[in-house]
């Protein structure tokens, strides 16, 4: 019986069955299934393989472009999935990968998004989703007040309201600031006497008809890249996405940004949006958004923030004034599947007016129709899951004072590793933890006191040089699958703006210990200690020496 | 124990659990995941409320703005869930839910989804999701291969490449129709001596340099609203797409496509894409591929398919002819959460050359960096889930015989529908089933007799009150919960192109019985039968005898 409902030959019957008689508990997926409710982290952790293969081995497995003529046994694509894909996929949510945005989830985001997928809710519109579309008009109400918390009567008036939407739920923060500087964008070059919007005419006609030589979108040097995507999708192009420099903080230069928005008024280009960040990717710094806002205020230039990392730190009381001038932003940028800890792949943009969205407002004859209360009409994508059902959950089930632990405690725990690494003389910090991510390297301490007093031609040559080091340590440790950082490239000011490439963690898994840290430095310090690595470093030494 | 999750308050120690201890089987939430991997259609039929309670009433039930204080016992959180979510949710997966492109899933696409969930992958980059990033690399390599079925050794050179793209995985169709169009204007704006391409420069800068007068997007009358939507965020303008009529089987008039494609040549507005249909939303008909594939050719236009229903018809050897030229686009837009039977949102688009999408390229720092092998470098989106893994599955599991057997059924059971409707005097076939959707309306016979002999403003009249008829009498069943067709507004030749309201049913979900479909004509008739609607007849018939 637990494998009967095989496609043995491709029959209507048995594809019958495939719809209608669901898994025998005893069959190889009815076993995975009850693994994953009973023990999820045990079924990662026999199924993950540690220890990393090669890509281009691991391709081989994937190379077959033929679709099979024939249906395959599902006991036997089951094996394949675990042997050749589960067994090879990253432990995401283990304790020690604090590499990228991920984290261990709640317990319950599983079962309930097998609610989700059984019900199959599109969220496009009423009529494939009902409850579901109040329910998301909540949750984006939610983080709304989370954001901006308007008063009652706001809410009352505006969030099942008919023609307007406080947001748009998506599948992730990419397309969240697309949204965002999309409205921007059509709002800047909105319908006028002689004019029917950029929507209707395009961005040439805007341009004519406003008499604007170019547009432009404003950001630090931090920002992420999927406003430079934003920039080249929106027709703006990348170039006009014009990164201000930061400060030794990785915090945008306001006095910069002002004076870069009134040249380009004086060039006649139109500034369409100035853009804030709340914990950048690569560092977790937050620019000062309450300036930022005056700025923007001052010249009527629509602010959005991007705070798809650090949107949840307003939960905190203690960390919530970091982020004070983001109640004043046009709209805001948040990933539920980051922070909110809800499975990949669900984003929101927030607007501060109900009316900002309008800009992008669009119908069609079988769906989303004027008058209807489809959220289609105003979101980028068309269909779309029920994932909302998630964070509807995470928010009522966790809780502000939830949510709050979880911030506090990334945050501290960041701090405690920053004291770590400032502790041991041979790593260096590179950029402190305003929130939960922080930047360092391995330096040994003879060459950074060398580094210190070094002529800037001679540290920008070792700066290069370590850079291979850290990206030799970093691909080591990845390879050894025990713990895993991810690298980037920054320009510290306090090494004269060299391009330099440092360890980035994110410390966002509550599972994550001190311990797993301590043992990640020690592991990095084994690493560094092994022959190709002391290679690398000798010739860091020889370019102080001149040997 | 079964509760013993719960955050009673807000503690380090009781969020610790929820991340790490799995819900007990005796728990509500263990109940749920049992009774729906048990029993899904006796889940969905158990738990969803028939009858149709009114939105707003519904949206009292969401109308907090106000996130938790305190964290909620997962039980009660759960029951709210049942209660007034899943409950007053849309049984998509009914079989006689025929209104919109929804269907029973294969019961495998339930635990599959929860290893996809388990793993929580996210596919922007090898990072964090290894294994992941050449599966679906195969998966688009398999769509690439359904399509165009180039040789062994095109996947060999071009599947796994660092530097390109056969495709791109998506959250649906509107993304994949939007990355089509994206690369199609860069590549019309590309890179040229003094010209650093429209991705950098954006499309003041590129018009100019090419000296157009402007972009156009050309598709037929049936051509989906994300079309519209993509010329607005893509900069051109919603104006700038270009509706072709349509003949009186809904396919794009060829001769009308060549002839736009000249006048706007010579008035210098250069098409940037000429969008074919393969399974219109609302009438399920296919554009003459292969004489598309001409026009454009001739031109040297970017030719984009829009197959994200029809596509799997090519998984038929019977019908697989009509969408002949396909294999001439140089895109191809698929919807895998339609007819390849996988839960919401998975789209692909694929292009003919790997070229082509290097036109939209973009690379960061700590991701996606220049020659990985990031999926992240290629696709409107960034943190994406790994839903390629059901596509896959569903691929293999069912096998394109499976496929084409699900397909053919569709289509028969649309004609066998269609010659209901035909053998009901008192219904009207608009639009024939090409695929397997079809329109209709309830038109007494009389007044269809009377239709036909009238004069032009009459018929116009008539079919004004005629339409309120259909709207009236789908939002009628719809509210009574048995069953379910959607209804749109289409411009019939035989109509004199009037505005004409009708049913639309997508057969597509291999559940759907014959039976069904007579049950729902019936209920129908009934529901056409009672009082209000018979009062909006006898003024249809007052306008024949201007009374």
């Amino acid at each position: 019986m637990s494998e009967s409902k095989k496609l043995a030959s491709a029959s209507l019957e048995s594809l019958y069955r495939i719809f209608t008689v669901p898994e025998a508990p005893d069959s190889t997926l009815g076993r995975i299934d009850q693994s994953i409710s009973q023990n999820l982290a045990g079924f990662l952790q026999e199924h993950i393989v540690a220890s990393e293969r090669d890509l281009s081995d691991i391709e081989k497995d994937f190379a077959d472009p033929q679709i099979p003529e024939q249906p395959t046994f599902v006991s036997d694509q089951i094996q394949f999935v675990l042997d050749k894909l589960v067994a090879q996929s990253v432990h995401i949510s283990a304790p020690s990968f604090v590499g990228h945005m991920a984290s261990a989830l709640p317990y319950f985001m599983l079962p309930l998004s097998r609610i989700m997928m059984a019900l199959n809710q599109n969220l496009v519109k009423v009529e494939t989703s009902k409850a579901f579309t109040p329910m998301e008009r909540q949750v984006v109400g939610m983080i709304h007040h989370l954001v901006y918390g308007r008063d009652k009567d706001f809410y009352t008036q505006w969030m099942h309201d008919r023609a307007h939407a406080l947001g748009s739920f998506c599948s992730g923060g990419t397309i969240a600031n697309l949204t965002a500087l999309w409205a921007a964008r059509n709002n800047v070059l909105a319908p006028t006497e002689g004019f029917a919007g950029l929507g209707q005419e395009g961005l040439v006609a805007g341009m004519q008809h406003y008499g604007y030589k170019g547009l432009a979108i404003l950001v630090s040097e931090r920002g992420h890249y999927s406003l430079g995507k934003a920039a080249d999708i929106l027709g703006i192009g990348r170039r006009s996405l014009i990164a201000i420099e930061t400060d030794a903080n990785n915090k945008i230069r306001t006095d910069l940004l002002a004076k870069k928005c009134d040249e380009l008024a004086a060039a006649n280009i139109k500034v369409m949006a100035i853009v804030g960040i709340a914990g950048a990717s690569e560092t977790g710094s937050i620019d000062p958004l309450d300036q930022m806002a005056d700025i923007a205020q001052e010249r009527g230039i629509h602010f959005h923030v991007d705070s798809a990392w650090g949107g949840p730190t307003l939960f905190s009381n203690t960390y919530r004034p970091l982020l004070k001038g983001i109640e004043r932003a046009d709209s805001v940028t948040l990933d539920a599947h980051k922070q909110l800890y809800v499975p990949m792949g669900a984003g929101i943009c927030v607007f501060k007016e109900p009316s900002t969205l309008s800009s992008v407002e669009h119908h069609a004859e079988y769906i989303i129709r004027k008058g209807s209360k489809d959220l289609g009409s105003h979101t980028v994508e068309g269909s779309r899951p029920g994932m909302a059902i998630l964070v509807h959950s995470g928010l009522h089930i966790i809780g502000r004072q939830g949510y709050e632990l979880l911030i506090d405690q990334g945050i501290s725990r960041a701090r405690h590793f920053a004291d770590m690494i400032r502790a041991d003389k041979d790593f260096e910090l590179i950029s402190e933890p305003e929130l939960n991510i922080l930047t360092y390297r391995y330096v040994p301490q003879d060459i950074q006191t060398a580094l210190e007093s070094a002529p800037a031609s001679l540290r920008t040559e070792v700066n290069e040089q370590l850079n291979l080091v850290t990206k030799r340590i970093q691909k080591t440790q990845r390879g050894l699958g025990r713990s895993f950082v991810s690298r980037t490239r920054l320009n510290p000011h306090h090494h004269n703006r060299n391009a330099v490439i440092v360890f980035r963690a994110v410390l966002a898994n509550p599972l994550t210990t001190n311990q797993i840290l301590q043992d990640m430095l020690a592991e990095q310090k084994e690493i560094a200690a092994t022959p190709p690595i002391q290679a690398l470093l000798k010739q860091v030494r020889n370019l102080f020496c001149g040997c």
